[in-house]
């Protein structure tokens, strides 16, 4: 194998093909406008977190075809042309970019992205941003899934093992930590995103010496004051606890603190419970109790149901991978593009009602009660309604049912979309994550609890302006004749 | 953020905190060995496909603790001691490792890598082998499933969009290649791993011009001959196919031919028949139809079943995400360790039946019917047992009812350990993805059908030798006492 770190053919052939095509026909400067949305919430949840945008301006920043991937293109069955290869080496993003902040709570069939560049290079980017945009996104609702239901409860994402790959190990425990989980086991993570990290000891420690109590003691003394023990190598209750409390009060002697125990097999309601009691009957009330072991938000419902005495909790495979749902359909759009050096909308027609584009480019505005500044609905006017923030009145309806509407006459319209790259150029100061770990507890408040509702949501609204939505009705009607 | 393309740091904390006990305690040299394996075949699948080890043996080959990381782990929670640091400013790898090879049929509970080092350097390396091949095992045996029913038709990989970010699109196109796929749209896969590559156009392609015939032709007179054209921007059959076919008459007047249509949306098995009418009218008959849209075995099989008139199958999300099972449980766990000079077999009980481990250090054996050439089980005995081969009779049976056995007094037993890194040296010739593939092609004709179904298959016996099933009860009862 060879090692290629450069992302710029980390791309579907059908980009460099159209591109070619393009460079072939003589239209690869006229503009393009695209969008990225998803068209359904993951998880049946109320709401999406959006993630991905460092990823995608580093990916941007560094575009770049080096010799080895023009070598790589020349030997291609399509027998690219050397003049486009030429192309290829000048190649850099020249367009504008438009993302909403990382963090921000984000709903289906709202634009996350919109790129405005020469098509040449706006094909390009499609697949690396979905790619990251559609996974980091993933994992951050999930997670936000999970941290909804542990409130202030420790919470720790240590799934490397099971992550599917590097790459997802290390921007899923980023984007674990978006929303507020408290740390990873992964140090290379803790490392790229300054992120605190978390590590006991595995079996493997309490296996390789001849007794359990013996292994605590000697993993208690080598580390630090806190300790965490795993107390499942054997038999929980009649071995791994007392042996942990031998510990915990040989420690006290030295003045140092256990910091907790770790269960990671078994029913863990049942065990926690037991082990607490046994805890507090030794006076080590302030040890506290982990529990790992496929736990997902249903699950830790149901263990706090049930009464379980677990303060931290570990969450491992069902996050890093979404389990129950491992994808996100993030898609990337044609919205508009240049004709005779004119913007035109375009759309995508499907029998499939839900797969029919909005035409046009858009912007994408937050409209808040003045009163009590939560959020009424989500609204995506053309990008030349210019007056929208002067406006008086506006129409909210929904575009699947035109005839649930209300007019809004007092709103405040924040908008999403920040302005990312101009010309080519990065103009967004990247907030780091504790910003972002602040703005989406922000973001969070501004909504009803009846949208946030992890089973049942409410839906909603995410209502196209009349004029977009006149568009659209057109445009389809146009079609059919 | 900050680049960490080192992956030393990719592992969970609780390995460098073994690590430094280990050190602080003065056991850090003393020998481990560990066995990677999983409980469970993913998907109900009878058998899994190994991969993964080409990427182990770069990341053992690469580790190194670097100034950065250095300076990392210094600032941690755990203050770990400067000469600790020192230490690991000296690590290498310096054991040795055994892995079955890529491409091999595994099953639950055999050994797939057996790493024996000093435990310091063998904890270190758990994370990172199981991040790599839990999720390329796992999309190398999904793929092979889909391989299985789409036979002699063409199969190829697009999911990089989906794939939960990078490294997973392009590991993850590799291990489908690997059992059978003819291609992935992914270049960077393509120039990594020598991978073919397939591209056509996207939507955008067709919206980006007014009118589809144009879209098309334009299209196909910028590429070289074959080309294939997607037909489903606005209706498959009233406009996509005329449209595609006016195309193919217009580029055989130029002595040209289209490949194939590619339909993306709605019923595919519906609009492949109704499309090949229309190709066939049109005296098209070499014009293939490629397919794609969530497709996974199931699905394909469906619209085999409902005489689909698909030659060419396109891929994605349901298999690089493995979407049914997104992850493989594969453990590492000790089977032996070092004390006073000696190796001595450790165990892990628990109250779950499946997770108690399999002590001591062991081999596995692929035993082959003399007549038939045929797989009749896998055979684990310890790694002493050193007179397998030329034994005249084994028993085989099952550990978990040991009344079902069977002897055998004329076997071939084919080794399916192979060293890979002995004293830390690579001595192993990594084989190229052509060999990896035909070896793979192999390894499937060594099954009885009945364990390579796809549903409800019949379990292929994996049986400890006597004298390892023997020990594994005797440190049970060990243990009880």
């Amino acid at each position: 194998m060879k090692d290629v770190p450069n992302l710029t053919l980390h791309t579907d052939k059908y980009q460099i093909n159209m591109m070619y095509a393009h460079w072939k026909q003589g239209t690869h400067r006229q503009k393009a406008v695209f969008e990225v949305y998803f068209r359904k919430l993951p998880f049946g949840n109320g709401f999406a977190v959006f993630a991905g945008l460092e990823r995608v301006v580093r990916y941007i920043q560094d575009l770049s075809f080096g010799e080895d991937e023009i070598a790589y293109l020349s030997r291609q069955e399509e027998e690219y042309e050397s003049e486009f290869l030429e192309e290829l080496r000048r190649f850099r993003f020249s367009g504008d970019l438009f993302a909403v902040a990382e963090g921000t709570v984000v709903f289906a069939d709202e634009q996350l992205i919109r790129v405005e560049a020469p098509i040449f290079e706006a094909q390009l980017v499609e697949t690396a941003i979905l790619n990251f945009v559609n996974y980091q996104t993933l994992v951050a609702t999930k997670a936000a899934r999970i941290k909804q239901v542990t409130e202030e409860d420790g919470l720790l994402e240590f799934g490397t093992r099971r992550a599917q790959e590097a790459d997802a190990a290390v921007w899923g425990a980023r984007a674990a930590y978006l929303v507020g989980f408290d740390a990873t086991s992964n140090l290379r993570a803790g490392m790229m995103f300054d992120i605190p990290t978390k590590g006991t000891h595995a079996h493997a420690w309490v296996q390789f010496h001849e007794d359990e109590e013996k292994a605590f003691k000697r993993f208690a003394e080598s580390l630090p004051d806190q300790v965490t023990l795993l107390v499942d190598t054997y038999d929980t209750l009649k071995s791994g606890v007392p042996s942990a409390i031998r510990t915990a009060k040989w420690l006290e002697g030295q003045g140092k603190q256990m910091q907790a125990i770790r269960l990671d097999s078994g029913d863990l309601a049942y065990l926690s419970k037991a082990a607490r009691q046994q805890l507090d009957a030794a006076n080590l009330q302030y040890v506290k109790i982990v529990a790992s072991n496929d736990l997902d938000e249903h699950l830790i419902a149901e263990l706090k149901a049930q009464g379980a005495k677990i303060d931290i909790w570990g969450v491992g495979t069902q996050l890093i991978t979404a389990a129950d749902q491992p994808s996100l359909g993030g898609v990337y759009k044609l919205a508009a593009c240049e004709r005779d050096g004119v913007e035109v909308p375009v759309i995508k027609i499907s029998g499939n009602p839900e797969k029919v584009s909005n035409p046009g480019r858009k912007d994408l505005f937050r409209i808040l009660h003045p009163d009590t500044g939560m959020a009424e609905a989500d609204y995506i006017p053309l990008s030349d309604e210019r007056d929208l923030v002067e406006r008086s009145t506006i129409k909210l309806f929904d575009p699947a049912h035109p005839y649930l509407h209300k007019f809004m006459d007092r709103y405040e319209a924040v908008p999403l979309l920040r302005s990312i790259f101009s010309k080519g150029s990065l103009v967004y100061d990247l907030p780091d994550l504790q910003q972002i770990r602040e703005y989406h507890q922000q973001q969070l408040k501004l909504f009803w609890p009846e949208y946030l509702r992890k089973r049942n949501p409410e839906k909603y609204p995410v209502d196209l302006s009349e004029k977009a939505y006149r568009l659209k009705m057109d445009m389809i009607h146009q079609w059919h004749e």
